[in-house]
């Protein structure tokens, strides 16, 4: 019989004691929506993707840099931020907005959870738009699985947590498999809310504070699950995200 | 049409921001093993339960009181502590050892989500073996409902998280609620679990370490749903635990 493949989900970034992902692949998730916009943006012909945890990092950075290449994009708390370029709708991210730039992005969950990712041997990002992409990565990949959930302002997110039980799901059909408890709530959340996904995302704190905020079509845009075949990878020196691999065999969502 | 009643589940201690229980009722849950061995032991006739987040306060507080009725209880990592009358076991809480005694507990995660819980108007403790008990007392509370799941050694665990979403079921079936994230979590991994509850707890990294130990015993003893018809409550000065309501209604756990 094979050994059981370690797959590990964190539903917060601070539930991973440091050093957790080491020797592992990290596989970050915010589906509202820092990592469905980073699909978004690479798709549409973004450069590379560089995450900042601080609002003041990220302008910094973006002012270091050759102007006209590079747009500071954005929010804290769903809202665009004064004098950034662009904000964190998926939509906004179209050739015409994006295509040969870089992007420094800084977002309320996601970014931070993207810094913490980069201890990891290598790190992928994941949406619902980019599902069976990056299950395929998981499963040429022989490593430790650490899946990272963004999570909403410090609280633990239902449409992360959903996301992180799907990979759990392919995962654990495809080979023998060692789960922490976490690993299991959300494999047991995907199994209760996979068939409903956007019911799902509406209902969540996250989904919530974007139909208040007028981001409705954000959502839809969230649930479009193998939209897009390709798996952003985090790069080292600088840290940056950038098209890690693109394409698919076959589609994985089991509901 | 009735207001909705909020009801949250907080899946560690630390996830649950200072104050939130201000003003609420708050459940707090450590199936394995702190919150089944203090219904056991007031079963068994302790007359109170002084929760020690550490063991040398634990100690202090002991010294101080009277020799003869007082234990001193507790463990870390699963195992029992030198010096102490007792672990954390409920099977050894019965009347012989116990009855007419206080009972001075430390646990690696329990009493610390105990004393966490002393902010809110009113605490409980929850165990699979008092679960209707608990739920009645809900029913009969308007108040907001925190549900605290203690964890294992900083991790969230499933069998918390089970009885989180039991009690989450139980009420949502009375009442329009407005749940977190956390609690969709926790009521999914009800659906999921709830029908094969031991199996559950042994899977779970809590079982899995009692299993070692040899306290394969304690996790059948701790999925005795309803064995008991008592509520712990938490009351102050000096803070402690003591038997707050007896008897139910009807029984009330679904699967």
């Amino acid at each position: 019989m094979p050994p059981e493949r370690e797959v590990q989900v964190h539903l917060l970034p601070e539930l991973a004691p440091p050093g957790r992902f080491v020797g592992g692949v990290a596989v970050v998730i915010d589906v509202l929506r820092a990592s469905t916009t980073i699909v978004h943006a690479l798709v549409a012909g973004c450069c590379a993707v560089r995450p900042c945890a601080e609002i003041d990092e990220a302008q910094t950075l973006a002012g270091s840099m050759r102007a006209g290449r590079v747009l500071l994009a954005g929010e804290r708390g769903g809202a665009p931020l004064p004098g950034f370029d662009l904000g964190n709708s998926p939509l906004e991210y179209t050739p015409k907005s994006c295509k040969g730039c870089t992007l420094v992005l800084t977002t309320t969950n996601g970014t931070r959870a993207l810094v913490r990712a980069a201890e990891a041997e290598r790190a992928l990002v994941a949406a619902f738009v980019n599902y069976s992409a990056v299950c395929e990565q998981l499963h040429q990949d022989a490593r430790p699985v650490h899946i990272l959930c963004a999570g909403t302002e410090g609280e633990v997110a239902l449409e992360d947590t959903l996301l992180a039980g799907a990979i759990v799901d392919d995962l654990s059909e495809a080979c023998e498999v060692r789960l922490n408890d976490a690993a299991r709530l959300a494999w047991d959340c995907f199994e209760n809310h996979g068939c409903l996904l956007q019911g799902a995302l509406e209902v969540s704190r996250g989904g919530a504070i974007l139909r208040k905020l007028g981001y409705d079509e954000d959502i839809r845009t969230a649930c479009q699950v193998d939209r897009f075949h390709l798996v952003p990878e985090l790069k080292r020196d600088p840290l940056r995200i950038e098209v890690g691999a693109v394409g698919i065999m076959k589609k994985r969502w089991r509901h």
